[in-house]
């Protein structure tokens, strides 16, 4: 299933510096700790420089500051971590799908799906919805009526797009994820609530991933956007009429509210909040499990995430604060 | 698709007040800054005022003390929110659907599935369901035994619904929503953990929208309620036996734990966890990112969400908070 | 449906003391106050006392130290709690299934399904998998390429297992679970993410229950491990290469992020984040919403959940906090 290159080959191909025999083959990657002869692997993070020294690996990739430590051979690179995810693409390709549609599939007359798209077993594909060329809807997804999905991505499997949802290019989206809900809009009344209908859609950029049970709240007027090249991990919420900027990033299980406007190349932790109505500038930083509350002009790095300490003294810290209070007032 | 009605008509129907020609024609709602002639906007947040002195709407919803402001017609109301969201309403009711089963779901011969309602593609439903007029069971949804849907319901798409949970009339559940799991109940033994059976069920009210990918865990021994016009937004989890009361609003990511009781009305912000065994009085609001770790039981504002600020100036702050506790020893 | 049984036989079945009728007829289980006759309640925590003064269960499970104050007959042990799940076990068995395919499922000739497991309603099972005896795959559940499932374990509804993942013996897997989508692996190239293909898988251990909606990514070059006996709550996010040693709980809404290694017989309260590359000893208890970013090497109970208190004092004590940076420089 993998290939299987020659270092050489794969010096040649993505331009790295070698050090050792290029005839050495390599077919797979490995971890330094774990690595058997053919795999290559990859020295990014130095504290994991010891497991180098007694690597099986055939080859390590690495910077150049590293060679003369490498017990193996080596391909050179300022950049190793890049260098390592094109050369693991090269070794471990995405599955193929054959092209065509699954008997027990549920497709709409009206659907158009290109002839290189595969839609799989118990999809449901609705009135009006566009499938591009080479895309894979894969098992048990729902792509309700009018949503379109640009060439080349692919809903892994159980992906629900609500109806009118706009995909990009080469996106992936990972299983359980759901495009387009309603957002949370009611008008208070008399102590309930009146639900207030959610017009818009929601808009996905090229190159965009989506983790697994992560939701996109469509828009309530006009449309929630994702820009090209985010990558957004699991269980994440995106409020509606959010709209995020080119290549941020966001990790897991953080929650953006309604309307806020996250800027490019943005790099949320995992577990922050971000409150409604806000302006992110391009290039913040927001560490894990922070609030962001109010917008942030400018862009640097932002905390608030609270470090856990033994349970006792946390308790007397919180006192501390709690009784700074009583002593100023 | 849409209706289309003059202003004078939406005037009269929802008793508003009138400002400009009557005969003016509305069929669509939009933004102040990207309407076109033809669609109604509002301003119901006076930060959104100077919008409005460009707005191509036909008409603004507006409050009695911005009228001299508009530049084009208005109709008024002392809560334009509200009205807002019954004009939309109207302009954009919800797609309606075909009564009947679609050949590919697979149901149970035991089902009572009223005649107007209706069952999608693929969806499954269980012996001894029963399903109420007008409800409508979407694509992929799975009914398992003996649960109930209550009439004018919708179950979006993908819902899961364990045997023998109970859901009001007029709710919305959103793709991924799960009512019924198993709740975290396990006993302790030597070292490793005894799975306690959860034997209670599900009971949702009436007017009730549970968000996507929102899970409600069945009672260990009596029920989890959720009471009349509760509305949770997404990837919410509620405990075995949490009782939330009527007409209180949760937002995305909260976290509420088991055999906790929230009151009416009550208003919960974004990413807040509370904790378990906990009574939360009536009228509450907890602010976004907050721990309630404690009953509450006055009507009030609780917070504990930490503001981020620049990453250096956070890690100070903690550095104080800790030396505080080093001074006072 | 249920067993009935006497107080005498459950004695002896579970070496339980007796005080009162060893006649009397039992046939479920309730809560204290809920209880009808043929019921048996249990007392565990102190606190519900005050509700087994006036219960109508004909007897209930307690602690030597509360037998005088029973009104009722009583079963008695030191660990009242072990002994309810064991009865309530008894009493209230997981629904049979039966054996066999679904016609409407849809699973490849090369799969390998033991003759006593249950495959439901529009479950699919692709190429090479492998299903033990006994195991049920509920409704609507997708089990990817090569994926194992062990003996006696089920998949209750809408559960998907991703290629090549392997889940152990007698675990239960909740509705939207998710196991082995891709991890959050991207390597930064010039402003924007390039994708590294992950190539491990997930292995899960025996007798571990996973949560509704939770989430476990499979690991980037190695696979991510839970370890036998481990319990997981709803919406849990586990990342790429995470290890989470055996019988460990977890409660919901936390998230793991990748490489970090939990001990075993760790307790995780709900909401808590943990920052990645970590090492958390045997025997760590994380208390509610807490944020570890450092790793844990002894046993023992950390905090950072701060508790909520009313919004005007809070917003006042987070001046506090910020004043002590002032005051210091």
């Amino acid at each position: 299933m993998q290939g299987d290159f020659s270092l050489g080959e794969l010096a040649v191909r993505f331009g790295l510096g070698l050090s050792g025999e290029p005839d050495l083959r390599i077919s797979r990657v490995a971890t330094l700790s774990n690595a058997e002869p053919g795999a290559i692997s990859f020295l990014a993070n130095p504290r994991y420089r010891k497991q180098m020294q007694s690597t099986r690996a055939t080859a390590v990739l690495l910077g150049p500051e590293h060679v003369a430590d490498c017990p193996v051979a080596a391909l050179i690179d300022p950049n190793p971590y890049l260098a390592y995810a094109r050369i693991a693409t090269l070794l471990h390709p995405a599955t193929e799908f054959a092209a065509g549609i699954h008997p027990s599939a549920v497709v709409s007359g009206s659907a158009r799906i290109a002839a290189s798209a595969g839609v799989s077993a118990l999809a449901v594909i609705e009135d009006g919805v566009q499938i591009g060329e080479r895309v894979l809807v894969g098992p048990g997804c729902i792509v309700q009526k009018g949503a379109q999905v640009g060439a080349d991505s692919v809903l892994t499997a159980r992906v629900n797009l609500y109806p009118g949802v706009w995909i990009g290019q080469r996106c992936i989206l990972h299983a359980g994820a759901v495009v387009g809900a309603d957002g949370f809009g009611f008008a208070p009344h008399a102590g309930t609530w009146v639900k207030v209908p959610q017009v818009g859609s929601v808009r996905i950029g090229d190159d965009v991933e989506i983790g697994a049970n992560t939701t996109i709240d469509r828009g309530a007027i006009d449309d929630t956007v994702v820009e090209h090249g985010v990558k957004l991990d699991n269980q994440i919420q995106v409020g509606h009429n959010v709209i995020i900027g080119a290549h941020t990033a966001v990790a897991g299980c953080v929650g953006i509210s309604g309307s806020t406007t996250i800027g490019q190349r943005c790099m949320i932790g995992g577990g922050v909040g971000i409150a409604g109505h806000l302006t992110i500038a391009d290039d913040v930083v927001v560490t894990g499990c922070s609030l962001v509350s109010a917008s942030i002009k400018q862009a640097g790095s932002y905390s608030s995430g609270m470090p856990a300490v033994e349970t006792r003294l946390w308790r007397r810290m919180v006192a501390h604060l709690r009784r700074l209070d009583v002593k100023e007032r």
